[in-house]
């Protein structure tokens, strides 16, 4: 079992990752909190119908008073309204400060669950077990915890630390395909920015003749790269607790990634898909500017290709996506903020990259 | 003008205090502040009615875009219906981080405030302008934002510290009789609890001959007890700001002020009025159990009356204020908890004081 400290302005908490590691779950919670006398689990109803069974056995093992609640699956239901349905049955519940709310889900979940422990009493006890990929290497860590409002993703919610995340690699083996090239592409993101050694040890799976993307999470090395993930955005979240510098770092591929699922009218993009797209548009960038040399494109290229997820931009109205960068986070004054590779794993912030760079880079990357 | 610097975890902010400084306001946020578009400043409809002038003033002033935003005056309207208002005003006016909320009011205003900036994006800047005694000794200080729900109060908020407070007593002299009461119990509790010299100012202030409880506020001393006060509460604050230990001794008195408040069946009773009653309980206990001397309770008496406040507890129920006693947050297994004295300015938690004891100290305390 690996234990990542994660210490934080607020609170100083541990991660716990192992294959397997949710049939310990019960000790590690006893061990680790004292004087609660409630437990309130929320999930979705998919990972419910699967992970019902060993939910139950958790929530039974941990010996005190539980509920389960099931919000519906999707991030339409990362809303205001789910909020108050939960609000509502803590307060019948009569949900004290140091009882504990778990969340056992992905992003989603451990979005609202979070949001909801945060504001409950000013603060609830919360555990993430985040079990999805995405989840377990980057939204479970860091205390982003919120909501949608009026069709405006993450625009409600606090900065609320978990006081426990226990990571499961086990859990990732019913995700879907697309679920897993989420999880890559913000992986992968490590890889290139913070670690190389994700890549090679992400080579290091592809090579293997069992190789394919369905069995990918069941490799050993997996549970290692989980780890190098999670260790990473601790060590981020510590030096910038409250988003105000380098957390942008982690946003690598996400300013053209947003606008390509955004403005880009493709049908069916995923989120992870657009950023591996935005990730290769930020390397053609940084390339084009002479920061990089073509020779990197080529071996993530490779890489892409060996894991077998698509990472060429469709035919895409670039002017469109470059019109779309306005609405990123990062655009300020009039000026639009990237983050380029000065090498592998040196990342740096670069304000206003010009018109044509962007527009050739886009163009470098579209699929012929 | 005085100046107390807090410093918290999450950041440090400046108490700006004196009278009239809400003229130069302007001045100071723009000194303090940049990078902000907007202002939306929050205030009910009382408030608005009595200073409208001065709020339209001191926003033309800031030089940028702003908003009045004026809710429903009273704690009914501390919810998280008020609170989805603003939220959809702030979307619409594409609201952003930097930008700046001002809370204008009193606790409700500064708590229902104080939870929108907390949770709008993760966190805008909040300016506190406090308008009542009890936001200005307390309630605007600490980072304790909360809206009512379900009924309950103050179940739902989070701990957000504001990024400044402006501090006016002129703001001070248009409260009513029963704001000015209110306001006077918790200053008491901090001379009684933390620091004496207050108690000393007040009766200075008491035995000139032109004192009435109208025009106390306007008292140059006035001035100093508002700072003593703040200055107390930042100190507490700094040293729990997730109020888990000294926290707990600014509710001294409130332990069974709060029982008289709810099951006293008391018509009109404030408040601040139920927590000198149970102040008075509070030191009546201290006295029975042998810490306090009994001249304590006639020095404060003194007080009470020349400062023409009532402090007798009328005839009540006094087996229901006992049981009342366990709907107190501080009640916990089955055992309650008061903050009492050792001697003046030496609070000390004590758990499970007798039956007797309680009863007892409550009978002494009512008028006969």
């Amino acid at each position: 079992m690996k234990k990542i400290t994660t210490k934080t302005a607020v609170r100083k908490y541990n991660i716990y990752i192992n294959k397997g590691i949710l049939e310990e779950a019960p000790a590690i919670i006893k061990d680790n909190f004292t004087s609660f006398n409630k437990l309130v689990l929320i999930t979705n109803d998919t990972i419910n119908g699967i992970y019902g069974g060993p939910i139950k056995i958790l929530c039974d093992s941990i010996g005190v008073k539980y509920n389960i609640i099931s919000l519906k699956d999707g991030e339409e239901y990362k809303t205001l309204e789910s909020v108050e349905t939960v609000y509502s049955k803590l307060v019948n519940l009569d949900f004290h400060r140091d009882d504990i709310i778990i969340a056992f889900g992905g992003g989603v979940i451990g979005d609202t669950a979070g949001y909801i422990a945060s504001t409950f009493h000013r603060g609830t006890r919360l555990i993430q077990i985040p079990s999805t990929i995405i989840a377990q290497v980057d939204s479970s860590i860091g205390g982003k915890v919120v909501v949608n409002y009026m069709g405006i993703k993450n625009i409600i919610g606090s900065f609320y630390q978990p006081h426990m995340i226990i990571m499961d690699p086990v859990l990732l083996e019913s995700l879907d395909e697309n679920q897993v090239i989420n999880g890559l592409g913000e992986i992968v993101k490590y890889g290139i920015v913070f670690d190389w050694k994700i890549i090679k040890i992400l080579e290091k799976i592809v090579k293997t003749k069992q190789y394919n993307l369905d069995s990918l999470v069941k490799h050993d090395e997996f549970i290692d790269i989980i780890c190098r993930c999670a260790k990473i955005k601790v060590k981020v979240v510590e030096k910038d607790e409250f988003d105000c510098g380098c957390r942008n770092l982690l946003n690598f591929g996400h300013t053209i990634g947003h606008s390509i699922e955004k403005e880009g009218g493709l049908k069916d993009i995923s989120h992870g898909q657009a950023v591996i797209m935005g990730m290769m548009a930020a390397i053609e960038i940084s390339i084009i500017m002479g920061y990089l040399p073509g020779s990197e494109r080529e071996r993530v290229q490779e890489l892409f290709k060996k894991l077998e997820i698509p990472y060429k931009i469709p035919k895409i109205d670039i002017e469109k996506i470059f019109e779309g960068l306005k609405y990123d986070k990062k655009f300020t004054s009039g000026m639009n903020k990237f983050i380029l590779l000065k090498k592998i794993n040196h990342p740096f912030i670069y304000k206003g990259v010009k018109k044509e760079v962007i527009l050739k880079s886009i163009n470098n990357c579209i699929d012929n």
